[in-house]
């Protein structure tokens, strides 16, 4: 019963029409996952949010962000300041949806020297 | 051999320099998500699996499949039949990696609703 309840969710991500594979894009992008990984740990202004996600650009932080934003997990809240104070926090979807992420950042970087072996491994051979 | 530059720890994909990042985007990346998700069901023969990743092209499975097999995520089985048949299939550590990816994108798609009203709440207040 339960089985056939997963199964019957309206939404698919294997399916290229549904639009929970943009979701996943924007959450799993290379700036996406590393910006909800970052404000995971809290809210953030948008500069101490670009050196936090090494190498981003401004421009595609202030793209990811607006993605986020748009699908409901990142709140930006705007204070009427001079100059203006803009701070950027996960809402409570956000959060849920950067603990699975996190999960699987913490699994691959625990795994990085079996990775490495696995690289060495594959490139020795291709070179043999 | 190890080299003092691979045994630096601990591996953080928040650096653009670690090679942790690299293994996140093969992982997360458009195709390699749905790669890894798709074969968590089973092994999978190259066409197969093509039709299973609804949208991926010929070319752009092949790069991904390359990738996730040289990170010692997927297996790629080769036997010397005529024509040769070749079976892909997670690794031990690709199906941990793809467990997590699973959790991720089963919370996604159980989200839509909510990310889907999110949006039309952010257009509306853009367009008025």
């Amino acid at each position: 019963m339960t089985t056939v309840q997963e199964r019957s969710l309206p939404y698919d991500v294997f399916s290229k029409v549904c639009p929970s594979r943009g979701t996943l894009e924007h959450v799993t992008g290379r700036w996406g996952a590393l910006t909800l990984g970052a404000l995971h740990e809290g809210s953030f202004r948008f500069n101490e949010l670009r050196r936090r996600v090494d190498g981003v650009s401004e421009k595609m932080l202030s793209q990811t962000l607006h993605a986020l934003e748009r699908d409901g997990l990142v709140h930006r809240e705007a204070q009427a300041t001079n100059p203006p104070r803009v701070d950027y926090e996960l809402t409570p979807l956000g959060h849920e949806v950067a603990e699975r992420l996190l999960a699987l950042i913490r699994s691959l970087e625990g795994h990085m020297d079996e990775v490495l072996h696995a690289r060495r491994r594959y490139d020795e051979k291709r070179a043999g």
